[in-house]
């Protein structure tokens, strides 16, 4: 009588088994294991006194308006501030070019509803983000992943199979600024050169920028969005997001991209969700608008930087060197990526850190297909500094004493 | 060299136009229009002091949580509360059995995505909401519509037509209370004979329950889950938002259903949104638990129904009777439903109606396949009680100049 419900999902869902990170997480609550897994930005860089007070004025003077129902597409106040927000960025935009998302995950996910049939091909870098895996994995697509180089993007191979694929892949998806998993940035000409394949090709390119303005060192590149407009181009649809700049817990963000593109998306997501909740769109405003970006960013950048040399110094004074590790330097970001012998399968080396109370992401979870097998993720942005020496320390004698074994 | 994104779209999204209530909208910008359009709770209901209190609370004591990341499932204090809220409508449920949504809308499309391969078939009472046809055609189903009667879905058509598909449906979806957009509770047995339709035919029941709570008169009817649940069945998802009894502009609803199927939902709500935001959810919880839920229900209840009964008065007085017009009575909700004549068209009578400066939603978006055209949905809730009377003056002379041409 009652409903077999494993027989009823669609042919989709039956095997989707959702963000593998999140799996992971529930080995993660003992409050002594030092977690180098989440994304998490460090709530030490939440402008508290300002998120209150603008939480506060919000409430006191538009309440009637914040908790009705608001446009699909989003607040034309927020919109107005993104405008601005990205000419500082080389990126000229009008609102017919903005869709507002609750974050970077759903700007993909609204993403690969628009353009993908089941079995339609994607290009990804492997590794590449895992949650941009999981949003496009709901619609099955064939994912095609091209091993990353030390600086991006490996464009010659994706040229390459490009010109032996059957059918054309629907987009190729990138992170160029300080890639998550990798903390690898892409270079200017390999961006150009992406482009290049683009046009010649007919391929969109999806690029995704959660952390573009948290460059610790170097000088900033042009986003393909931007090179693009330079060659005026429409072919970049830009995934963006307020989680690591503002907060996470804001769940807004933005999607730039060509009118008809966004047209569509808000099509799509009058569907999926309707409106974003004005208050946290109006939150975000105050963040472009009232909060000193400037000086924010300069603040959230030197706190970061700190993290991250504390970070590689310690894993030069405690990581065994001999066995043929290494990890990449980001110049910004929140994460790095650490590369140990093929021997060792970091999903049974999670465990075993587990019991050295210190916890990373495997960094099988971010490939499509075919993982590889002996790497792991390291988020620096969220534990203390004294818990990164810490983490270092325990992450060293887990790989030590698993090599012994 | 630019791509030609119209070419690029996935076959579902190259045809879906989203949500057409949207569409009529953008005529509805002159402030004198009167607008019976909109589904909007009247903000006259918004527990304004409270809300501000609670907000500012949370953003005090709990600020670095709340804009954080948080769990995918939702809130475990927000999801204690909803079980005890349940509890009082004979609703047992454990917190594996709940997912948080970005609301109903949410709610509807994570049920689509679960379930919905391209053509398969669903079935939905005629006329019914817009927001779950928009969503489920997100999935391209072939839907199959049953005439609503007085007393709500017309079980023995569904029963007839089962009887004959070659294939089984993947859901039949109901709004048993109050329905929108016609207004017409479902009778218990009625309720009891749809589940009897779901143990006989191994069909699932998608419970629709956004109003349920705004009864103005009349006595309670137990809801399809809980009928369900007293004879053991698991068969019923439940879709519940915080939207029409809180405030809509929170975003934030919850599914209640077997745990597997909670956890694809949640699994597909990973991919989709990531987590509900926290502070949102803490507002609900509030709502729930510190906002004497009972006493603001009643006083919600005797607005509407003032608001109601006024509409209500002023058909009877203004509304041309002898044309062969009638409107349901609903006993909760936020709407009726006028049918005019078969001869009237209500998609081309709202543009006339837009000239006598009164709005309401053209029937015709209400139904999933082959649209009755001669109906209109109105809403009685958000206009004050003066702008009804005046609006119904206004449809009535509307139709009367309409019947003369």
């Amino acid at each position: 009588m009652n409903i077999d419900w494993k027989n009823k999902y669609s042919k989709i869902m039956k095997d989707f088994d959702g963000y593998s990170i999140g799996k992971i997480f529930k080995y993660l609550n003992d409050p002594e294991i030092i977690s180098l897994a989440g994304g998490l930005p460090s709530a030490d860089m939440f402008q508290k006194s300002e998120m209150r007070k603008a939480s506060i004025r919000l409430l006191e003077e538009n309440l009637e308006n914040i908790f009705q129902y608001t446009a699909v597409p989003g607040e034309p106040s927020l919109v107005s501030a993104i405008i601005d927000f990205l000419k500082r960025d080389d990126i000229q935009v009008a609102s017919e070019n903005i869709v507002i998302t609750s974050s970077g995950q759903h700007g993909l996910d609204l993403t690969g509803r628009l353009f993908l049939n089941p079995e339609d091909l994607i290009m990804i870098d492997r590794p590449t983000f895992a949650g941009a895996i999981v949003s496009f994995q709901m619609e099955n697509p064939q994912i095609i992943g091209i091993d990353m180089e030390e600086d991006g993007s490996n464009v010659e191979e994706y040229r390459k199979i490009l010109k032996k694929l059957q059918r054309k892949p629907k987009f190729i998806y990138v992170v160029p600024d300080f890639q998550n998993p990798t903390g690898i940035t892409t270079s200017l000409e390999k961006r150009e050169a992406l482009l290049d394949i683009s046009y010649e090709y007919d391929i969109p390119i999806v690029e995704d920028s959660p952390y573009r303005d948290l460059r610790y060192q170097g000088k900033s590149i042009l986003s393909i969005f931007a090179l693009d407009q330079k060659r005026n181009g429409t072919n970049v649809i830009g995934v963006y997001t307020f989680s690591k700049i503002f907060c996470p817990g804001i769940r807004v963000g933005f999607n730039i991209a060509h009118k008809d593109v966004i047209e569509k998306m808000g099509n799509i997501k009058g569907g999926n969700t309707l409106n974003t909740p004005k208050y946290n769109q109006d939150m975000c405003t105050a963040f472009l608008t009232e909060m000193n970006y400037d000086e924010h960013m300069e603040k959230c950048k030197d706190y970061y930087r700190e993290k991250l040399d504390i970070f590689l110094q310690s894993m030069d004074k405690y990581f065994p060197k001999d066995i043929g590790a290494k990890w990449t330097v980001p110049e910004g970001g929140l994460f790095l990526w650490v590369s140990l012998p093929e021997s060792i399968d970091t999903m049974k080396l999670f465990y075993e850190a587990i019991k050295y109370k210190v916890a990373f992401v495997p960094g099988e979870v971010f490939y499509g297909e075919n993982p590889s097998k002996n790497h792991l993720r390291i988020n620096y942005s969220f534990a203390s500094k004294e818990q990164l020496v810490e983490a270092v320390k325990r992450l060293s004698n887990c790989v030590k004493d698993h090599l012994k074994v």
